[in-house]
This record gives C-alpha cells, sequence and structure tokens, in this order.
C-alpha cells in the first residue's frame, strides 16, 4: 500500500482524518452488502458466490485503509491487535464471561 | 480471536450483521479521537504517547472485529486485499493519475 | 445548534470533515448500543427504560451534527429529504417492490 | 416514512439493527464525498453545483434513516435533540469552554 500510494503520489491526501473518512466509506459498502438481509440467513447467504466476492472485496478495502493509516500513524497494527487481545483476555474471565454478550455501555 | 470466542461462547452472538456493527462501533471511536484535530497537526499529534497509544488500541480493535468477520464470512482477508490492490494497480495506472485524488462519486 | 456554537467559539473547529467524523463518532456509539442484542428482541429491549434513553441521546447527537453539518454546507435539510423521499417513491413503485428488500448492490 | 414503508410493506426490514446498517451504508456515501477534498477547501468546494446536490441528497438518505430508527424506537427525536442540547449546554458553560476543542476522550 505504502509504494501503492507513493507510485501515485497520493500521500498528500493520507492525512489521518481523510483516511479515516475513506475507511468510514468502506465499511458503510460493508454494511449496504448485509442491511437487508435476515441476521440468521446472512452467513448462508454469504456462501453465495456474487455475494461472497462483494463481501471480500469491502472487507479487503477496510483492510487496505487500516493499514495505510497505521503506517501514516506509525503504529504497529500487528502488535497493537496482540496486546489488545491479550488486555481482552485478562479483562473478560472466560469462565467468568461465559456465554454473555460483553456489556459496553 | 477464534479461541478468545469459542473459549467465551460469544460465537452465537457473531453474526456478520452484528460483529460489522461492532466494526462500526471501533470506527466510531476511532473518528472521535481525530475530529476536532486540525488536519495539518493531526500526524504531528498522534506521536504524542497518549494519542498514539489510544489510537493503536481503537485500530487494534477495528482489526480484530474484521479478523472475525473475515473467518465467520470464511473469506481469505490477506488474499482478497492483495486481490484488491493488484485491481486497484491496474484501474489507476501510476503515469495517469499522479499527484490527482480519486474521484469515487 | 448555530447559537450554541458561536456562543463557545467551536465553529473554527465545524469543517465539513470534522463535522462527519463527530458524525461517525455518534453513529458508532449508536451501533454498541445495539450490537450483541438478537434482531428480533432488539424493539423490545429499546422499550426498557435505560437502553430507551440511552438510544434517545445517541439518535439526539446523530441528529445534532447532521443539522449542523446541513448548516455549514447551506443545505435545507427538511427540502433535501422530501425531495429525496419524493425521488424513492418514484424510484420504488410500491405496487412493484412490495415486500421485497431493495438492493442496493 | 412511515407511509412510504408501509406501502412496499417494507416494515419486515426495519428492525433497528437493519435500521443502523443502512444509517452507516448512507453516512459512507456521505464520507467519500468529502474525503480527499484538502479540509479548508471542503465548503467552498460544497458551493459547487454538483457536490452541493450530491452532499444533500447524502444527508438527506441520513435523515431519513435515522427518523425512520426514532419511528422504530418510538423516540421523539426532536424532543430528544433539545434535551440533549440543554444538556450540553449546561455540561460546556461558554465561558469556560470557549475556542477550546471539547475533549471526548
Amino acid at each position: 500500500m505504502r509504494v501503492f500510494t507513493e507510485e501515485r503520489d497520493w500521500g498528500q491526501f493520507h492525512d489521518p482524518k481523510s483516511l479515516i473518512l475513506a475507511l468510514v466509506g468502506e465499511v458503510g459498502e460493508l454494511a449496504e452488502l448485509f442491511q437487508w438481509l435476515p441476521a440468521d440467513a446472512a452467513v448462508d447467504r454469504a456462501r453465495e458466490d456474487r455475494l461472497h466476492e462483494r463481501a471480500g472485496e469491502e472487507l479487503a478495502d477496510v483492510l487496505i485503509y487500516l493499514v495505510r493509516l497505521a503506517d501514516v500513524l506509525d503504529i504497529d497494527l500487528a502488535d497493537a491487535a496482540l496486546r489488545k487481545l491479550r488486555g481482552s483476555s485478562a479483562r473478560f474471565p472466560a469462565e467468568e464471561v461465559r456465554g454473555q454478550a460483553p456489556d459496553k455501555s
């Protein structure tokens, strides 16, 4: 993504706020693919070729802007995710929260 | 993430629509970190320890739900991103689009 | 909202991109309220006092930034919505689309 | 919007989670209109006919789903917004916060 950006001289557009808006745009396209599907049918429907491919493209777009944003912010994304997951494992002990939806509010 | 989910029996909550909403929640927290910063100061401000750490946590949360969603949808996220990037390279030849913002509309 | 902003001299922060990010932040908080609720239980659960109040607050926040954004962009929001709804009525004739989810893709 | 929905028998699709995803889709389209514009040029560019009209359409779409969601959740949106604005006026006294960006974190 860094090479792709430099070859096109697009770094000038990639300030954090613009990249977050681009990320939001892709998340919006992802949401549109699933919005009207019945919740309990979504996984099955996503096995069909067309939706599977479309969903893959939108997930990819989200990842691409996420990686680019991490690069611009000088954040090691994989390391951050592993640390977050370790933190969540400690905060939500399996034996205590088993089967209950986490309450964010 | 898959192990983390299974240990807590949280797979029952992870249908695609719910996971996209969780992703939206994390993107929203990311947006809040940057919303009022002047666009041209955001990168510098994100070098400060506190914002750097908070941004890392929010990017991590987005990645975690993205990876989980890809798993639920049986999508190879890395492969999808590489294919998307190859497609974009072909659609936007460097010599033609150099320095121009891509027009999505 | 305009008076509220001027009294605090916050107009300097309210460029369109910043306001959209603020809107995204509020939509994210709204999403978090509903993300883990079973789809078919969400309306009933939202009748409970606490969630009803929280949802009202988040919907309000979204509306507030939306109205502020329309003001900054010099857009008559009510007029735009009525025109959009008339357009959708023409594009989706009731007798043709009755009971079918609209396909955006 | 309620009449529009009933005429098409689309109420069956309008559970809260689906409507939030639809809202997210429209916010994403709004974000895409502004993502690559320089922050300090966005208001001027939005005076141009094409962007002004597109922005109006996307703001309208966001409002339409927001109003529909409020209806489904039995929330008085205007009342909620006025109460929220009164609360914010009390929380952020003009003389104390004048000219400072509100800190959400």
